[in-house]
């Protein structure tokens, strides 16, 4: 189907039936190419691959089987770290990274069906927080262009570390999981508003830690973000219409800024991100879970996501199951997976069943 | 700002005040790093540079002075062609491939400005010609969803060989020439309808050529597309409001396509692409310009874009001259550049100036 000059040098990795994935390039006069796998080593079978040469300079590789789901890699070719050319590139680890997408045979909640589907839409605006031009995507429901006197929830959802406002739609698949929710009448229609969790300060130019003072991306999300979304979009505009998440570093934005601002934010949830080794509820968060009555007067859901593979996983649970004891509305969702985007898929196919209703 | 942790093995290319540009790779076992220049040799000051390896295993290279514009190139590792990881990636060459961004200190109508901003908004459909989920880029120009009662004209605009529906919005800028130009009162608002030029039949294996017998994009266009577009946007769906337009495979489309359907388009552009070497204005084109009147009565415009370097140049300037003569309503848009998106930006801020006037 592509035109290439290079056909013969590039190969859209193929997965066979045991998840055995097989690349093929061609290096003629390299010593060593490898591929380095930037997920946990049972992603991919392996956290590294030799390439064999054949005579006519091809390098192939096929791994051990992999796990289904959305892994990041990169080749190495005489110790230069680059994509492999055949494969789907997507923003992650601060650059223009390779992926490769693993079927799952039991789920397809994230693939593209034949249902009703809302838009991504790229909303450009300038940015008096940052002094740029910034672009940050929105997801809007099917029927949303048609159905001109409906107003909708709004949930803004960030991505993780190294990423951008890309990584939701485009790693994340946040736009068919909503659609086909939606088809199967298993979540309320909401907007998605996607922008970029790094928001430098003019001038700065150092790289920006998730909450450093060099990244302004709280004041851009409540001053600027928010009264924009409210003006350009059919939205409701009250606090419990309104939700904030984020996964990994998005995490730690989200339940920052969610508790921060009770008065913006009606729900609030982590995908694996953002949690305390041991949890004390009486003074965690600035003591926000003290008063479960309180808590639960503002907010009326604290959703936990953690795959059952992370590291972090026993401290998550914790965390909730001593917020349930508590009385505090959380919800805990785990599935089986590590820190990666099929467990965040899964996260946000829990949390948009149970937000806005 | 970025978060990576292979910062120090990556570079985004700097551009100097004399245009030349700059790369650094870390690949300390390589024995040869060539950067190689996909577009003409001018663009990028030369075919091929070699970089050279400082002690530490760094290389590094300085170009000659570039042409400003946006240019496709990739980096050779010992043999193998990958693209530069500091840089932007763009989807080209049926791949995704590094380009580079010279500033021209003459042109800013295709920057960001601090002006109202239209969407781009990715539009998925199940398409039943290709039996696929596809995705199509749709600019609304600002104030679209404010207001509503406004009904807009609509331009399908094309990608070229390799491409893809990203291309006119992220190497062409497209959203941003219209915005600035609507700022200025210099054009009228339209859609901009752009998908994907290769639409395969189901289970086709071959490369598609543009109008080959496997590739349906004219049916899909004209069949499935369009309605679709008429149906979920508020377009002025009369033949005059509509235009086809594209950029050399694209081109080649639009005329095919534009000239087979009088009664769908009211205007046909072709940028760099689909002209005739020794053009005969009796027969070629099926004689769609034999018969001057009935022509302009079918067509309010046919507008020619090409390159004063490129080596169709001079046909496309006799075929305009030649059209003029015979009084057919036609266009020239020929500014200094080669095949190139420098030229194809400027060819659409020339028609977006003309079409539906």
């Amino acid at each position: 189907m592509l035109f290439s000059a290079h056909a013969q040098l590039m190969k859209e990795p193929t997965v066979d039936s045991e998840k055995r994935a097989s690349f093929m390039i061609n290096a003629p006069v390299a010593k060593e190419v490898k591929l380095i796998n930037l997920s946990d080593e049972m992603a991919l079978g392996a956290k590294e691959y030799n390439f064999e040469k054949n005579s006519d300079g091809i390098w192939t590789l096929t791994t051990n089987p992999c796990r289904p789901g959305m892994h990041y890699f990169e080749i190495s070719i005489d110790g230069a770290k680059v994509t492999y050319p055949g494969s789907g590139h997507y923003f992650g680890w601060g650059r223009w990274t390779s992926m490769i997408e693993i079927p799952d045979d039991q789920l397809d909640f994230y693939l593209p069906k034949k249902v009703p589907h809302g838009e991504v839409r790229q909303h450009f605006y300038y940015s008096t927080t940052t002094q740029t031009t910034r672009k940050c995507l929105i997801y809007t429901p099917p029927g949303y262009d048609k159905n001109v006197d409906q107003k909708y929830p709004v949930l803004y959802l960030q991505h993780g570390a190294g990423e951008s406002e890309l990584g939701w739609t485009m790693q994340g698949k946040a736009n068919f999981i909503m659609d086909n929710l939606l088809a199967e009448g298993k979540a309320m229609p909401f907007i998605i508003v996607m922008d970029n969790g790094y928001a430098p300060r003019p001038g700065a130019k150092n790289q920006l830690s998730p909450g450093g003072a060099d990244n302004l991306f709280a004041d851009l999300l409540t001053k600027e973000l928010i009264p924009m979304i409210d003006s350009a979009y059919r939205t409701l505009s009250d606090q419990k219409n309104r939700a904030i998440a984020g996964l990994s570093m998005g995490a730690g934005q989200a339940l920052r800024i969610g508790f921060e601002h009770p008065e913006l934010f009606g729900s609030v949830a982590t995908f694996s991100g953002g949690g305390k080794s041991n949890f004390e509820i009486e003074t965690d968060y600035n003591g926000i879970f003290k008063d479960a009555i309180q808590f639960n007067n503002s907010y009326r859901l604290f959703f936990i996501g953690c795959g059952t593979l992370e590291p972090m996983y026993p401290g998550m649970k914790a965390m909730f199951e001593s917020l349930k004891e508590h009385g505090i509305h959380a919800a805990f969702s785990a599935p089986v997976g590590s820190h990666e985007w099929q467990v965040w898929r899964m996260h946000l196919y829990d949390f948009a069943q149970l937000v806005f209703k």
